[in-house]
């Protein structure tokens, strides 16, 4: 089951476990903030584009009443590493990991059906200082082999209309979120930016849109992850304590 | 100088004085909030778009070191009591009044010059429960006679390359902010969200936007009215204190 340099970690929540490498991609606060954020109606299908490890359609799984979920990933090894928890979670049908490239989801997935498009995609434009494209890490922090308005017509192309598309970034891209939403008709409804503490500017912004929705976007109050001690504050312990 | 139902209020900066319609639309803390927000260069020339009483103009006038403030006003009995209040202090050859349809203003003002432009706009699109659309304070509220993309075309019109934009707004309305400033030029730049308080979603939001400027926005800490006691938080006790 397990590769060299792989280890399986309890997310602790109902008994799942994920595979990672040590060396790879593991997954951090964002993959919980943006899973914790999505609001899924019972017997959804859902797609998370650019799954990485598939520990959104894990957690997403162990947090709703989900009919489907497709989880769609282009590196070949982190696919494969991602059926492999799936199956070890006896998931491998309720978690569909496609490794295809995103911008051809709609071969595989029927279009205009999906109740729930997800996204925690490369934040950073593929000129921000790469060190090496063919890294795996490299991959998923770059917009090498995928761009935001990539993702955006991707979940354009198979929500169904008033379907809902849930992503997390950065707030320095967020007029470029805005106006690629509203270009591909994915309307803004919600934000909530995350801020590390107190008296700083917020580091992670989530979004929520929906297919073809009425303009008027809420701003939700402020989340903060740390208090002034350096401890999470108690959203933060909610959000991983719903986990448990 | 006064008629029926003014009054001349203290702003409570460098003795500037302002004459206010009891019954019409008096200054409130959205005018301090993006007065204080602007960044003024020494000798500026500023544009304020809608400027009601001409209250401002008079805040940045006291806190800045300005060439010339431009306030355009189309509503004629307010342009002419706003007039009457630069007479009072002495500002009329510094602050000019310009009672003009804000879709004009590029007939008046030469394009390309002007360093800063501000505005605190109608909040409310037409449709929005008007009851008299010949009403004073409706006309100051709701986009009557212009709407946002009026304002932001005209703003663009002015501005000098790399002049910059400041304006307040409603937060539901963010979507069509940063999808107009992008389709005019005006890159948003910074972004400050302004609470109630701890815990509630904003009710207004501060930009600023760059002419032809670069895509990369800052979204800044937030910033709170009112503390769990309901007294001014020290934020903005020091926005209305640097006003003594």
């Amino acid at each position: 089951m397990l590769k060299e340099n792989e280890r399986i970690d309890d997310i602790e929540l109902k008994g799942l476990k994920i595979i990672q490498n040590k060396d790879g991609f593991c997954f951090g606060i964002d993959a919980v903030l943006i899973a914790n954020f999505c609001e899924i109606k019972k017997n959804a299908t859902v797609v998370d584009l650019g799954t990485g490890t598939g520990i959104i359609p894990l957690i997403l799984w162990g947090k709703n009443n989900i009919r489907k979920i497709y989880g769609i990933e282009v590196q070949k090894e982190v696919a494969e590493m991602a059926q492999r928890s799936m199956r070890l979670n006896n998931l491998e049908e309720q978690i569909e990991i496609l490794n295809i490239d995103l911008k051809d989801t709609d071969k595989y997935i029927k279009r205009d059906l999906v109740d729930v498009v997800v996204s925690n995609p490369p934040y950073m434009s593929s000129g921000d200082g790469i060190v090496n494209p063919s890294d795996k890490k490299a991959i998923s922090r770059h917009e090498i082999l995928c761009n935001l308005e990539d993702i955006i017509v991707s979940a354009k192309k198979i929500l169904k209309d008033n379907g809902k598309f849930f992503m997390i970034h950065r707030p320095h891209r967020l007029a470029d979120i805005v106006e690629l939403l509203r270009k591909h008709r994915l309307e803004p409804k919600t934000m909530k930016f995350v801020y590390p503490k107190m008296g700083k500017s917020p580091n992670m912004v989530l979004i929520k849109a929906s297919k073809f929705g009425n303009p008027e976007l809420k701003i939700k109050p402020p989340l903060y992850v740390y208090d002034q001690n350096g401890n999470y504050t108690k959203e933060i312990d909610e959000i991983y304590g719903r986990l448990d």
